[in-house]
């Protein structure tokens, strides 16, 4: 709130819990307080809720509240760290989608190397999907780096296996082949699992399935090798004292490797702004997806979808 | 060859650079040559082949005479850095499957927390695979991880997206349940991505393309993190003076992280031992593919499998 002076926040949950929590501000923050209302909400849904079962008692939980307020004009973005399959059903019966997309995509920014990023979609809202939806997730992530990141001509790619033998799925086949055909997008073809993080590409469009474990593996991989930098660090006796030399330079480390850095998933193809939040991010974590939030609603990002794509998917 | 006194190895390639390079060892490890026999081979199959075409003119390639002299029982392991797709397609062709197994598949040990290894599978070999395949490839990976790795009952897991919402594909819906009902296997179930570097399961099992895709983003991923690492170190003079005092500390770490300490794929379900090197591997990252080979003659991998396996798959 301190960062941006004109943001003001609706609180969807337990009005009580959320009070409490504010009341507990520390002293710098209480000011900030004030620029947050709050919403009591009688239940929430939970992470392990079946999806039929919160689509059904949707509408009095924390979740359904804050986009029913966000449908109706009042909000200009909504942030959750809830159950990701209910948020994303209910988004779309709340709020509807674009310029006729069928099936809207999650879509996160991946750290690459020589200090890029990537958008990876989509990241689990969809599997199985049709040749079709990956030339739509293609659509959608190319205006998402064109105007959130300023890039001219977005460089969109395909993940695949490697061009060794198998050639990949029939479906990323038929899609590449699709894509092809499309003159306007800057389209570079098939990449590797490695090419995301290469900084080869923009934009990387796969099937749900496949970016959900890519991105969980790659969270999982970064934890590690962050712990293994840390107790290599302070194993020995020499290394423990240059290790103490060296914190500086690996909390710097670790603030760049840390995924809680890109924390923050897009909602992509929704009429309205919808962020997912990672469920464990604390108020760092928490503070990067409301900043995403807010990058989407100054450049407009689903009215340059319907602009865009209107008429195309 | 000066780690293993016993190992004699049989070298197939272009004749004429074979001599040269090994003409070229230095002089400590001349020794060695007398255990390489150069077995001229008039020409290889490029990276780019398509398979049906290795396929056709397999028989004079260096590929297919390795695979050949493997098959008479000459050799009791093959070594290959080449063509993925063509090494699996020559070697179903040349040693067959065993226990009736319909589509061998690739698999390879991923580092985890704890010091732990997982096995990973499939690696690319098979992609829109029916759910009895994904049985056959954990059944095949629990023989892997209990009889070369000693594990008495390995834990064996579907990967799967997040338990939230979508339940993930039909395909590994219904190999869950085919799985939940086998009463020998320690199943545990589904992991996600995570799942695989958080040390939860011996075994993760999953469709080729998805498990191509984590893997190449793994690599991609830990060769940007140490490339961040290295620079981190490198970058301000006061952290300059810290990274020298780190290097050992830092040469450690490399060495643990490096994608090579794992290099060697195995063709998992074939009637012999045949192990995939990655194609940029040099010398070091090399020998453990050659040692992978030993390890998994000295526990007859391929006898155990059809042992276990046969009347089963």
């Amino acid at each position: 709130m301190q960062a941006w002076p004109g943001l003001s926040a609706d609180l969807f949950g337990p009005g009580d819990q959320l009070s409490a929590e504010l009341n507990n501000l520390p002293r710098h923050l209480a000011a900030a307080g004030s620029h947050l209302r709050i919403h009591h909400a009688p239940s929430f849904i939970r992470q392990d809720q079946r999806l039929s079962d919160a689509l059904r008692r949707g509408g009095e939980t924390s979740m359904a509240m804050m986009l029913a307020y966000l449908a109706s004009g009042q909000a200009v973005a909504g942030v959750s760290a809830g159950n990701t399959g209910a948020l994303m059903a209910l988004s779309r019966r709340a709020l509807g989608t674009v310029a006729g997309i069928p099936r809207p995509a999650i879509c996160t920014a991946i750290p690459t190397r020589g200090d890029g990023r990537c958008y990876l979609l989509d990241l689990g809202a969809n599997v199985d999907v049709a040749p079709a939806r990956l030339v739509d997730f293609a659509l959608m992530g190319e205006v998402m780096a064109r105007h959130v990141d300023g890039i001219a001509a977005p460089r969109v790619a395909l993940l695949n296996v490697g061009s060794e033998g198998t050639k990949g799925s029939e479906t990323v086949r038929e899609a590449d082949a699709l894509l092809a055909e499309m003159g306007a997008l800057n389209y570079i073809g098939f990449v590797e699992g490695n090419g995301i993080f290469a900084g080869s590409a923009d934009v990387v469009v796969c099937d749900g399935f496949v970016g959900n474990a890519v991105l969980k593996a790659s969270e999982g991989l970064a934890r590690m090798l962050i712990e293994r930098v840390q107790a290599t660090f302070e194993s020995h006796w020499s290394s423990r004292v240059v290790g103490m030399l060296a914190r500086p330079a690996l909390r710097r480390l670790k603030g760049e490797l840390d995924p809680v850095r890109y924390n923050g998933a897009s909602l992509l193809g929704l009429d309205g702004i919808v962020i997912k939040s990672h469920g464990s991010a604390e108020a760092t974590g928490f503070s990067y997806a409301v900043l995403r939030a807010a990058q989407e609603v100054s450049r407009g990002l689903p009215t340059q979808l319907d602009l865009e794509l209107g008429g195309r998917i």
